[in-house]
């Protein structure tokens, strides 16, 4: 083992997609700085999940960013003016936050680059994406692009490596890398509308994808749910 | 005239660079939109010149999005434990924010998708550009596929195109443009340590840059210098 670790930086919503994350980063042995986003979300819980998780997985260090997408609004996950759709909907949905991955990658290159980190893991994944543009690889491989550009290390040859372990997994395969890395997902919050205690409607659009998740893995569901 | 004039989101720091942008924008009939940011600079006097100067110059609106940079550090503009230099530095200079244009462009994205606005201006500068890797045409290249990628309106076929009215020009023409479009530069503040009424040092970086631009054009200096 190296005196040295890698260091990455980690994109940790507290939702079961970046906690495997962040086990699969920490599994590859790099240094973990996880990275969370205080965006006017409607639920806090994701939040809470985010700093449970980075504890129970020895994270070096959890920053949580308060930014105010509320003030630019346009999705569900943020204006309340707009109801959280419970049943699946064609195209881009309305909890499509705009921008979102470029808002966090960006943030997460800034402090990768200021803590030499060598990789930035984000949990997008393109086969259970919930049709949100900026969950594609190209939209990765444009990112990878443009940060070998934006940055000192880039400009000096060096690279900050964008990974995504989970792009072409299923919802079912990624809670199966989970399970193996002893992740404890009744910790983790994925529900748009979960209550204060972090427990999950069962029917919103990411209700029903985890859900059907543990079901496909043959995995005991350990959600808690609300009634 | 169109009934539907353009929309843009113009990057307004409060600066001369950012402002002559917005002028120009104006100029070019688009109903502007300026979004400044509260990073955590050393200087409030750079928030407040935006403010006046997007009321003087008719924004339709100006968003001041809070963003807290300072927990990230690694610049004289952000880390208080970090001088600015008051001569001019080889390489990069520690006034470099981390990937601050990336992070600034991106939510300017985000807000122009929920505005549908067909345009992002951003004062960036290829020549007086201070050693910034994020002010070279090449990262702007990169950040215009990026956003043709990560957007509703991009994966419709759309674009939002980014606009860099400055990035070939001198701070002399810069400032010639700006004139041209009777632009009051004794609202716009530089200098990266401007005392509470907007004056400016006279010494850093950025105010000889600016200093030696109105000499250049042949033009008065209006800026404010302390003492």
């Amino acid at each position: 083992m190296s005196q040295h670790p890698k260091k990455a930086v980690v994109l940790l919503s507290g939702g079961l997609d970046s906690s495997t994350v962040l086990a699969i980063a920490q599994g590859r042995g790099y240094d973990c700085y996880a990275l969370s986003f205080d965006y006017g979300q409607r639920s806090h819980a994701e939040l809470n999940a985010a700093k449970t998780v980075a504890q129970q997985l020895r994270a070096i260090e959890h920053k949580t960013i308060r930014l105010c997408l509320e003030d630019i609004g346009g999705s569900a996950l943020t204006d309340e003016s707009i109801d959280v759709p419970e049943s699946a909907q064609e195209g881009i949905p309305v909890t499509y936050v705009p921008a979102r991955n470029t808002v966090f990658l960006s943030l997460a290159l800034g402090w990768a680059e200021v803590l030499e980190a060598s990789a930035i893991f984000i949990g997008v994944n393109a086969v259970d994406y919930s049709g949100y543009p900026d969950c594609r690889p190209e939209f990765i491989d444009a990112f990878q692009s443009l940060a070998n550009l934006a940055t000192k290390v880039g400009v000096s040859g060096g690279e900050i490596i964008i990974e995504t372990p989970l792009i072409d997994l299923t919802k079912a395969q990624i809670i199966q890398q989970g399970i193996d890395h002893n992740l404890d997902y009744s910790l983790t919050v994925s529900c748009y509308q979960a209550d204060d205690q972090g427990r999950a409607c069962g029917v919103c659009d990411s209700c029903r994808l985890r859900a059907q998740g543990f079901i496909d893995a043959g995995a005991n569901d350990v959600t808690r749910y609300i009634a």
